[in-house]
């Protein structure tokens, strides 16, 4: 070849690789390890909550006797520890959302459902819908596929069913999904009602597409009445899971803790099948041994997980707001979420989420996820989103003051 | 929509899902839970061999205070653990391979490993060069980018390098890479010698692609000179690792065992920084937890498995290729492997190992894997894969033999 620059593979990457960029959630993790950083950034589960008595002693159980542990250190079935999957089935059945294992696939945390999902529907130039601004990750795990994004109409909306079709043929491709949060959204806290979720299955059965919902943070409600799951809603009026078109993204990472990386896809078998191929090809199983583990925890303390952490995350949200109340001017508006572990804000026109970041950081040493990453489109320059899960009380006050303090600097 | 058949969303999977088959070997596993069945199919690690003492020692380490279990049971970096990825750059640096741990991404298995490279660098269309047979699941992994193959010819070949351009652009794609497992290959067991290695290093300088480096069963080495690492050969040539343009694929699953799901890929820094954010957006990152008992293991007794495998599967080994001698017909022949795990047979031209797998397994009892699923183009349908780490010695002898009397009643 002769000629080796910085970059001597740009030539030979997929087109997909050159739009793969880092991710600002990631890159902030690492402020997290900085003592003196408050941060309100990564959505972090609180680690004081995790049930680490009852981890200590699943791992001793799964691995007392020599013959077990031996087949927990095993390769295993793609699919997933059947009997893992049937706790999961009977936790989703008890949502309203009838299953058998049959219609569970254990996956490496959701992220990697929702991974799946893009690899099973889109081809590049095909259009995904999705709120705007909706989860980052989300949008991370379908980049690969190389889609198009349109916003998700619910609520008022001028959007026809031709207008999502017209659209998506002006890229060669077809509308294949609707992706969603449905409870307490990363990044807005905002919760679909029953009207949005019934909009939601209307426009979804007449653009012939599937749903995906997201439930990461759905357990963690603190006050209100739950919606039912939208996928339990489509059960209802189907007859049959199997007849359904919503895909459900479950996990333990929120209610247990994100280290065991086991989550779920629950869907109509057919769907599940093909995703069970994928799972093959991407990483043959997830650890049966976690497997192992969380199926303990889901035995043994999950109602006591769901109690714990809705407890705990509604005092952190009520000080945040409280705090966000007591210091931020005027100009400052912010969402009241019933759940999970997001505030979202919105700063006047003319101030830029990203500049605050890089002042507070430097300035205060406080640190948040600035609006634009969660855009496909890169809107939402002045908007930002709050985290109130991993600091303790006294420095979500601390925090919120010192943010408040380079506002009214700029 | 009014209609619903069997298969309602085959107009919305992506075109790549279409292609996504069910893996024979993955399948197979399912015999291995029949207990009068002798299985020679998967390439299963003997559970015999797991350090199950030290495994159970390492995790109650790792959970033993509650700041430290909280960290490792928390969201991780995308990476990988700083302190695992400098245990591989030092292993790396052994085999002449010297990096750091900016050169170390940590996957969940080797399989994930092949499942990301596949993703940096095939659009549909381009070309992955492999030898034919090849790893079953580096096809299944490289099959979600809809890849086109072409044989890699190693040794006398016809193989022009305008021959493989033509050839790849033929189907409006490039030749991407070349795959190659080069020790104790899965399926064949044959080891790629010196020359090869230096005509596969040529031939990927003249078509400026880069070399994927499977080293799944390089430690398990029985007997005979090992030839150096191709990326080691690669990066003596270019002076340092970031110029090389071998991507080593490593995995902890055959030398301590597959359930912590660790492996990792070695390469320059550009191509691991790729790599990273194909991490993030896949899964996230890995168990914290399993990385930390991998280190553990490593720390404490990498050479001691490798020599317990070697010594253990040596055996094994040779019971295998006595057996094969002692019972099979003259018309058969069978590759002998230096190491690894697995022996490769050619029966005489007019017979399918698919059917004679069926007619094994009914009449009796025994289970390997037809080589047609290792050719990308369906060739070899005369020719078997067999594996002898799971079983013990007898029922190798005895799996032989009855193996020995299908064939022969044929």
């Amino acid at each position: 070849m002769g000629h080796v620059d910085r970059h001597p593979w740009e030539p030979r990457y997929a087109t997909r690789a050159l739009r793969m960029q880092a991710s600002e959630i990631r890159e902030l993790l690492k402020l997290i390890e900085e003592p003196d950083v408050i941060s309100f950034a990564g959505g972090i589960p609180d680690p004081t909550l995790f049930p680490i008595e009852t981890v200590r002693e699943a791992y001793r159980t799964a691995l007392d006797d020599d013959a077990g542990a031996g087949r927990l250190l095993q390769y295993s079935v793609s699919e997933g520890d059947p009997a893992l999957r049937d706790w999961i089935a009977r936790h989703m059945a008890a949502k309203g959302i009838a299953c058998d294992a049959d219609n569970i696939l254990v996956t490496s945390g959701s992220q990697q459902g929702l991974e799946f999902l893009g690899k099973l529907f889109l081809s590049p130039g095909d259009t995904a819908l999705a709120m705007a601004p909706t989860y980052l990750g989300a949008l991370q795990a379908f980049a690969a596929n190389e889609p198009v994004y349109d916003e998700l109409g619910l609520g008022p909306t001028n959007r026809t069913l031709d207008s999502y079709r017209d659209a998506a043929a002006a890229t060669d491709g077809q509308v294949k999904f609707a992706y969603v949060v449905p409870d307490f959204a990363n990044p807005t806290g905002i919760t679909l009602d029953l009207p949005a979720r019934l909009q939601l299955l209307a426009t979804a059965r007449d653009l012939e597409i599937p749903v995906i919902e997201d439930a990461a943070y759905t357990e963690l409600r603190f006050e209100g009445e739950a919606a039912p799951p939208v996928q339990a809603m489509d059960v209802a009026a189907r007859g049959t899971i199997n007849q359904s078109r919503v895909i459900y993204c479950g996990t333990f990472s929120k209610v247990f803790m994100p280290g065991l990386r086991i989550g779920w896809i629950c869907a109509s078998h057919e769907i599940v099948q093909r995703l069970v191929l994928i799972k093959q090809a991407s990483d043959l199983n997830s650890s049966a041994l976690n497997q192992s583990v969380a199926r303990h925890l889901a035995e043994t303390c999950f109602d006591a997980q769901v109690a714990r952490g809705r407890a705990s995350y509604r005092v952190k949200r009520d000080r945040m707001l409280d705090a966000l109340a007591n210091h931020m001017p005027e100009s400052v508006s912010w969402t009241v979420p019933q759940g999970g572990l997001f505030i979202w804000m919105t700063l006047p026109d003319h101030l830029d989420a990203t500049d605050l970041l890089a002042r507070a950081v430097a300035e205060a040493r406080v640190a948040f996820v600035p609006g634009q990453a969660f855009f496909a489109n890169g809107a939402g320059r002045n908007t930002l989103r709050l985290s109130y899960s991993l600091p303790d009380l006294e420095r979500i006050d601390d925090g919120i003051a010192r943010l408040a303090r380079v506002m009214q600097a700029l």
